[in-house]
């Protein structure tokens, strides 16, 4: 799908500790920074349908495993995204339907975002208004 | 002490799952992007001493509760924080020696510093060498 990239991120074993790799300046799929925050999602919650309309995503879950579902109005397209088993980094640029759902017991995800917050730039939907096979 | 900064944060609580903020571009400790990237630390595990001289970090613990101690070679500052018990950001500019321990179960750091990785640009000391009553 256009407007999508997953970007596979390294994870640096460290006997104290090991250390994720999120996003740098210099990656492709690199925005511009905005802001950065947590989204969290309880196990079989679903959180969508939202549509950025400037915003660039750039998303990393760093515990559980959620799976992302990205509409473009034509096709859908799914991945499920998690430190132990796909460690990747999902860039969805503007004007795609996103919704995600948690799969783990405890879910966090990342957000790069490209601009600051701003409720003007994105538009929702409830989650029946778009029909996808959960 | 100089050079350090303590943030509260906002948590925003969604049934589905709760949002963390972490940094925006227009916060004050915002000092430009160039890398993100998590560290984790065991529980009882101490990483450090580690000193930057150019790259000014920007802390959030967004699971389990991490012990930062900085010393500025006069004085030691510590520091708790957890997303449940004391949410900040922590911002360190550089010439800081920092270390920190892992209090919870699972501890999950996110750094959002200002300049991308560059291992020439900090200073490390075994733990022992700067004397610290853990």
């Amino acid at each position: 799908m256009e407007k999508l990239l997953l970007t596979p991120l390294k994870q640096i074993k460290n006997p104290k500790g090991d250390i994720f790799h999120a996003i740098k300046k210099s990656d492709s799929g690199f925005s511009g920074f905005g802001e950065a925050y947590f989204t969290t999602v309880n196990r079989g919650d679903i959180k969508g349908w939202k549509r950025h309309t400037k915003m660039v995503l750039n998303l990393v879950v760093i515990l559980g495993e959620v799976e992302f579902v990205i509409y473009n109005g034509d096709e859908f397209l799914s991945v499920k995204l998690s430190p132990k088993k796909n460690y990747q980094r999902l860039t969805i640029k503007p004007n795609l339907w996103v919704a995600f759902r948690g799969l783990g017991e405890i879910n966090i995800v990342l957000n790069l975002a490209s601009i600051e917050h701003d409720p003007n730039e994105a538009d929702n939907l409830e989650l029946s208004e778009i029909s996808y096979e959960w």
